[in-house]
């Protein structure tokens, strides 16, 4: 079994902090320390301040001498730094991002990070609206899932990720990059463009704001919470998998439309509702 | 002013049983009694053994004795009793429902209730997808918005439905019932479809239900959570405001499109969802 050895996390935000905090509240054996980059100005201090890592990385370089090193950054500057650094990467060394698309990833880490390299893609399904250091919430990996999409075939990197997934508590769920993304654009990344698309319904000439927040309930206010996301990243990993997530739109526009219909029938709409809440409670468990 | 004086719920589900549950816990000055009625066997007891009430009612006679009415039924149920014993009711008392949709519950107490009984539509916008007595959460109404609309020139009815949910320690929103469902097709009653319809998009042919069950995250969980609500009611309601809600989907669509049709472009996309982003804080309030 391998050890983490060295960690190296890039990117000090909500997931690169929460990761950092995991490793070091539960401590696994093999872990010898963690060092946090963020090139944003006391970003990782920050991030050092709530316990994700014990070391300010002062330069890009002395990442590439970790043993393991996870990139926490939004997807294009994941792609950015494949690019930049995956040549000059460490054989031996564990490589790992968390960004929420998988398929270009895969590809770039095939096309800029050598053989011996031991490059796997990874994705933390949880995390809020928040963003930055203080946005990371300790124990919200635990029991969460954590997927692994592979880029080649290195056992070494699956077993190794799974050991790291296993450290922090989550659940490793090893799948092909472009099924993940193809799940993912329906059950999150549409979602996105969905709670943006409510927000812009209150944008109503006839009615004023005032009477909006008067009337609006809790359940408008949970499905606009993704709205209040971080643009940058949102904007990031929607074109890293827009065609994915434009079809997703076009599916569920179909299933909007073909409900609307019934809606002034409802002996045709109730059995159909009836039938997609078992199916929910099938999907996501009763009670969810 | 006028006092609540003998109470009759007619309807012990989930919004009944927490208005008789608000009502005895606060324990208005006025407030004589609340009996209930509902036609399901055991249900009144139910809510009564939940602290909802005094006494079941036991025939529907019993609820034209009350002072004061309150219909927590659902909408098809409104309107039936309407038709049924309106022309019944006792000049001086106060009539209110708890429907979900305004206009047509207006246009039917306009037609069906004597001008001399005091007759107003209400909506508490509260509640959870749960029904039934034991779904009511005391204190669920405290600090909540409760609309009120009126059916025709009636003060008294305005002045005495505004104690009434003082009483519930809710906030009274006096507004146009068609204004009202205008409103609610974007806030409450389009989420069930979009809701609905998003459970759809996990019946993919090419994807194992379990793989689905894995990957899915809080977010996907959250924005369906309408899709758990009890499709009688639901098919109830989008019946009653089904124009107002069939325009509303025609808008998300638009909105939709529109932002879909920007994923391939993050530059563009970027400052639209930043904006976006603005306008819901000040919707809703920052933070929420």
């Amino acid at each position: 079994m391998r050890e983490l050895g060295e960690v190296a996390v890039v990117g000090a935000g909500q997931i690169g902090t929460l990761i950092g905090m995991t490793l070091r509240e539960r401590s696994p054996q093999g872990l010898a320390g963690i060092g946090l980059l963020d090139q944003r100005e006391g970003r990782s201090q920050a991030a050092v301040n709530r316990g994700a890592g014990d070391t300010v990385l002062d330069h890009p370089l002395r990442v590439l001498e970790a043993d393991t090193i996870i990139l926490a950054i939004p997807i294009r500057g994941i792609l950015g730094w494949l690019r930049a650094w995956g040549p000059q990467l460490r054989p031996g060394s564990l490589l790992i991002d968390t960004g929420s698309s998988k398929g270009l990833v895969a590809d770039t880490m095939s096309q800029c990070v050598p053989p011996l390299v031991h490059a796997i893609g990874g994705h933390p399904i949880c995390g809020n609206q928040g963003s930055g250091p203080e946005a990371a919430e300790s124990g919200s990996l635990s029991g969460s899932s954590f997927a692994l999409t592979p880029v080649r075939m290195d056992p070494t990197a699956q077993l190794w990720a799974m050991e790291l997934v296993e450290a922090l508590d989550a659940r490793s769920i090893v799948v092909d990059p472009q099924l993940h993304d193809r799940i993912l654009a329906r059950s999150s990344h549409l979602l996105h463009l969905l709670s943006a698309a409510l927000v812009e319904l209150a944008n109503d000439q006839q009615i004023t704001s005032e009477l909006w927040r008067q009337l609006v309930g809790p359940a408008f206010r949970g499905m606009t919470r993704l709205a209040a996301s971080d643009p940058e990243m949102v904007s990031g990993f929607l074109e890293s998998n827009s065609a994915e997530t434009v079809a997703a739109v076009g599916e569920l526009i179909e299933q909007l439309e073909s409900l609307a219909a019934m809606t002034p029938r409802p002996d045709q709409l109730r059995p159909v509702l009836g039938e997609i809440a078992i199916r929910r409670a099938e999907l996501l468990g009763a009670g969810q």
